[in-house]
């Protein structure tokens, strides 16, 4: 593949080969892919880019896979003018970046299993795995049934029911695991040296990683063809924000786009915020916590890919927030009665965080801000129980309803 | 606008102006949008509707609207070629129009009310409502969120909680009436004669319609500018059926197409079949009946087109089949486990019937046969309790997941 050159380690900068590995042996940093933005210059162009398909493979010049074989809808997931929650907030170029209508299962996870899956086929796997807090065990078990590859989800024992029959529908072995996120990913970890599985997010995990790229690059191309000033996302294990950062830079160095200056802000559940309380301690290293929030699709307490998101705030001028457990339903409550967008837990958190940033002046009011909401409502709904308006019952009869809903109105 | 000439009694012909009425007064037939062929013959192309926005409104020429300002996003979802299924089936190019993902409510009712809501504000309403099995609340609810408008939503009392919380979250007033849809939609037809409200599938039913029309345009540009084989759909009210099939006439109408010969099959609930049941027995009227099936978002004992979606199967050569309620769930199962993609019970209904047709030979094993999938099952889920596998507890160690998952596999 010309366009790909290596692994590369994150931290000493060692090569490797493109195979199913995810950390450096010599120093134990994370792997990343490696292009060649000279030769994938000469072959991209916007017009090339806007007559591809409707999904992210329109980026495929940019991605580590050679032909996709799977998801192949995922992805292109509208970018929509905010103009109610804008005008609340004060912002007249407000955004949002909507995947919790991604195909086929309705989060952002359905990019970066798309080409984590694609790969692992490339690669020779016959099985597939993940460990998860829930909405990546429902695209791993969606994009395993397309594929016909066997196909094993590992969960937190907590999750909510809706995300686990989110998977069970698609027939996979669904793991619970009695015990934080944290400790189903080590399990997971100890599994993959084991076993001949593909774990999308742990030893395929450098190029599922690169399927976040698109959520920058469909964002800018939609935009027509220009960054956003800022984005907003919400931060788990980090890799999604320092993605985002690498594909805007990405469309810089292959001259899709003239120049980028974003800044990128991160967004942590209060009860799970070991990015965010670094940065506001000023430390450029993560201390785990034990996750305690109703926002489980991000509660990660050990992540991954930490260090890196403190680093793209930084070089970005961006900044970090978090959201306490009510602020994150009223999150929720906000972006749907301003935008007819029914978002989880992650896209309440961000909406929260957004607000917060939006308040304390982060942003000038012309800008253009880019908020990305990840997930669907449907997943989280058991949140939200006790915090809505209730249905007002009647007989269907004119006389019901005018006592019961005309006199009200009055 | 130059494109639409009028309303048209589909009974006696009576012509109408544009405006909020859906009966003629005359003879009580329901009222249609009448279109000027030549005149939007002259303006539409393939290349223009390709280099439009990435929504329904990419067919506005077709629409009865002049300048959308909700649901700006709604359609253009994801055809997918179904190797799996299609191979399960003996269907050689069988592939999914899948609304589950429509935007923002995943369902297809996101494309009626995109346009219905559009043109209740051209009307200068204040107010939209909706009698609906649950999808439609949803979208209304959302839309109106959107627009700034003001939303009452009447649903049957019993609807899965799923469904009614995906209203609630926009903050409408839903109404849960004690009956069935039917009766719900008797007493919104009461309502609508007494208040200045939209009521998208009542006195703006002849617009909201016409949104449906979208399912087949699109999947006529998805699949290169070629019309299907065969198409399958389900049936409620028996409007989506007619409009895919006058969207199917009017893409050869305006010359986007030469000719199209495409077979319509209806699907229905054994539980509520009434336009099923009339086709068996020969009839070219409806018997009402009382619903008793799962799906409950096609569960319509009195369907308002039912007759009209008669007519489409007879013109087309088509024809109906039922699925029971068992037969549904396994329908959801069947879709989940070979093309990764979770719809809900009217689904369910849809892939049940297709299978069927499938097998007592309906299609030529090499026809582009195209099946409409229109919701997501997210917004079911309940139905799916005890007919799924179980998740697999285990405790976070190598030893466990030895003894419980790895010993169960060899």
């Amino acid at each position: 593949m010309a366009k790909v050159k290596a692994l590369k380690c994150r931290e000493c900068g060692k090569e490797y080969p493109i195979e199913p590995i995810h950390v450096c042996e010599l120093c134990f940093g994370p792997l990343e892919v490696v292009y060649d933005y000279e030769e994938i210059r000469k072959n991209i162009s916007r017009e090339k880019i806007e007559k591809g398909p409707k999904s992210l493979w329109r980026y495929i010049d940019l991605l580590p896979v050679e032909e996709p074989t799977v998801g192949l809808t995922a992805g292109f997931t509208p970018l929509r003018k905010a103009e109610n929650l804008g005008a609340i907030l004060g912002l007249k170029n407000l955004y949002i970046k909507d995947d919790s209508v991604n195909h086929p299962t309705l989060s952002f996870k359905d990019r970066v299993v798309a080409v984590a899956i694609s790969k692992a086929k490339e690669f020779g796997f016959d099985t597939v795995a993940c460990a998860s807090t829930g909405n990546l065990a429902n695209s791993v078990s969606a994009h395993a049934a397309q594929s016909g590859m066997n196909c094993y989800v590992f969960i937190p024992a907590n999750l909510e029911s809706q995300k686990i029959y989110g998977s069970l529908v698609f027939k996979p072995t669904v793991v619970a695991v009695e015990g934080t996120y944290d400790d189903v990913n080590r399990l997971c970890s100890e599994i993959a040296n084991e076993l001949p599985w593909a774990f999308v997010n742990i030893n395929v995990r450098p190029f599922y990683a690169e399927g976040s790229k698109t959520l920058a690059f469909e964002v800018v191309e939609q935009l027509g063809w220009r960054a956003p000033d800022a984005v907003v996302a919400p931060a788990a294990s980090g890799s999604l924000i320092t993605k985002i950062w690498k594909g805007l830079k990405e469309l810089v160095k292959v001259g899709l786009i003239d120049s980028m200056n974003t800044r990128v802000y991160g967004a942590q559940a209060e009860g799970c915020s070991p990015i965010a309380k670094a940065w506001k301690e000023g430390r450029d290293f993560i201390i785990p916590v034990k996750p305690n929030t109703i926002a489980k699709s991000i509660a990660i307490g050990n992540p991954a890919d930490g260090m890196y998101a403190l680093q793209v705030t930084r070089e970005s001028n961006g900044d970090w927030e978090t959201a306490t457990d009510e602020e994150i339903i009223e999150g929720i409550k906000l972006l749907a009665e301003t935008e007819g967008i029914f978002t989880e837990t992650a896209g309440g958190t961000t909406i929260a965080v957004l607000k917060k940033l939006a308040q304390r002046g982060a942003f000038k009011p012309d800008e253009v801000v880019v908020v990305y909401i990840t997930g669907n409502g449907y997943k989280t709904m058991e949140v939200l129980e006790g915090h809505l308006h209730h249905t007002v019952r009647i007989k269907p009869t004119l006389a019901d309803f005018r006592e019961k809903i005309l006199a009200r109105v009055d």
